[in-house]
């Protein structure tokens, strides 16, 4: 940590060109102190935030949100839509549309950047678009990622395999997938008989992969330790090779868990509701239920793909069913 | 929201010259390419979150944090070390050392720039010097602030009203500050009647305020609208004139609960404990209570300077006490 004067600090900014079109509301404090009447800046802070875990360093790089119109009515397959409205409103959040984050991760250490999952690639929707500013933000670049982990194979977790042109977007990465998700995926007796509206993901899935060489492209078994402190661990239901990973160094631990649950307000608070996006429902309840009450009894510490940035916290058992904690952000590494 | 292609993003990175000393992190995409396994970078994402109140654009700017040491001993007057223990378990915090987090904000709207408290100016602790970049970075230059509103005159509200060279650290801004305080801390019986631990923080004060012209210093009566949209409301008991704030704009309203509780999972959790920083415990109590229960009562969204970053949410009752529950983070403002 390095102690900075206010001096210093504004010193640096007034004498020093800034990237404008990464950080527009960074500019010389000169230039602003004739105008105190502007209007106020009004860009979010960049969206990455670090911990770590043992010596391996963490970095949660938010790929934006998207909103799920009336989240009651279709959005929780087995619970009512007055059950759904009071479960948001228990949480403060509006139940005229719910707020879905996007959050992948970088795991470094051991001279490794390994990516855990790779968010939208901002060709989704334009509110998630964010990754790769806040990846740049966060030091990250991309040709310096040595391993991609895919966790399982919806758009908003690979679409970023790709850049806007098609081309791989991590030109020097393995990328590690989950054997029974690529079997299902690449099945195209599969995809003959998926409905319409799935049909278009299966073709995300190939076209996304196809833009990495065949050898490149590491088919993983659910229990296989990926690289030195990453340990796959299936968790099917939500997708049928859906994985979630247990981090561990230097005695530290951190249970990394996909989309175990979308959002805490709901499936977290009530493990029995199905999310619509989940492929067997029944299935991604037994795991869901598993998984939390694993890391509610070790009070181990969780990230998640879809809980508020930066998705970093516990999980402890209430009532019928679980709340999630976040945990308080630090200033300090 | 603009929507940049990972090129887009990653062109500029490479391009244009950053501000290095403000963000060594993020180096040219270029420059990296070379060191795949060179160290992570490890500096936290700068410490700022905005927030709409109506028309007015809330800028949350963390100072950095400090750690209480043995937080089971002393630190709560009225409760026993086993108690003040199973409170931070509970919370899934340490107990030998609680991270004590600062966050003062600045309020912008119709021409106004207004600071509500000012942080350490960092020259408290090495690790809560962070207000001066983050303010930065979130593109408030001090020469813009109009207004610095003072809730107290504790070191940790005021130390930033000067640089580490004495001197006014917002030239052009009026100081408002609470009338009760003003009389308590400024007057020459009360220092010297004072402990000696505390004749420090007397002359701490004089010297903030010394800086500025006196006709520059105003004081406020408890219940002012200071400027529009923020409305004094008096919470003495933390200190003789501890205020709290009322904000309003376009039918939406934050309450800005100041010192009112210092960490939420001790004293939001047991409003009935008395932190060691309160001058008159009871009367703190008594504020902390009626606050605690109108903004739960009117589910009002609120914000505190000694709550986990970025301190936005919402205070809930809980058993016998209340909770505190973060507001997700929004990448959109």
């Amino acid at each position: 940590m390095v102690k900075l004067s206010r001096r210093t600090a504004l010193g640096a900014v007034a004498a020093a060109p800034v990237a404008a079109s990464l950080l527009p509301h960074l500019l010389p404090a000169a230039a602003q102190a004739q105008q105190p009447a502007a209007a106020p800046a009004t860009q979010q802070a960049p969206g990455f935030y670090r911990t770590k875990v043992g010596d391996l360093v963490v970095t949660r790089i938010n790929d934006g949100q998207f909103a799920r119109p009336k989240p009651t009515e279709g959005f929780v397959r087995n619970a009512s839509a007055e059950e759904v409205a009071a479960a948001l409103r228990d949480a403060y959040l509006p139940t005229e549309a719910l707020t879905i984050p996007i959050t992948f991760m970088a795991v470094q250490g051991g001279g490794r950047t390994v990516l855990l999952d790779v968010g939208t690639g901002g060709q989704l929707m334009p509110t998630a678009a964010h990754g790769a500013r806040n990846m740049a933000a966060a030091g990250i670049d991309p040709a310096g990622v040595t391993h991609v982990v895919i966790s399982h194979f919806h758009p908003d977790h690979i679409g970023g395999l790709t850049g806007a042109d098609g081309k791989a977007a991590y030109p020097n990465a393995e990328i590690l997938v989950p054997e029974a998700e690529w079997a299902f995926w690449m099945d195209d007796g599969a995809m003959s008989r998926a409905p319409e509206a799935m049909q278009n993901t299966f073709k995300l899935v190939r076209g996304r992969f196809a833009a990495y060489p065949a050898e490149r492209v590491r088919r993983y078994r659910s229990d296989a330790e990926l690289v030195p402190g990453i340990q796959a661990i299936a968790a099917p239901g939500h997708t049928p090779g859906h994985t979630v990973y247990g981090l561990s160094s230097g005695g530290k631990q951190l249970m990394v868990l996909s989309d175990t649950s979308n959002h805490p307000a709901l499936f977290v608070r009530n493990p029995g509701w199905h999310a619509v996006f989940d492929m067997d429902p029944t299935l991604a309840e037994t795991n869901r239920r598993k998984l939390f009450d694993r890391v509610a009894a070790d009070r181990a510490p969780v990230v998640a793909y879809h809980f508020p940035f930066p998705g970093v916290g516990h999980i402890r058992a209430r009532e019928r069913g679980f709340e999630y904690e976040p945990a308080p952000w630090s200033s300090e590494l």
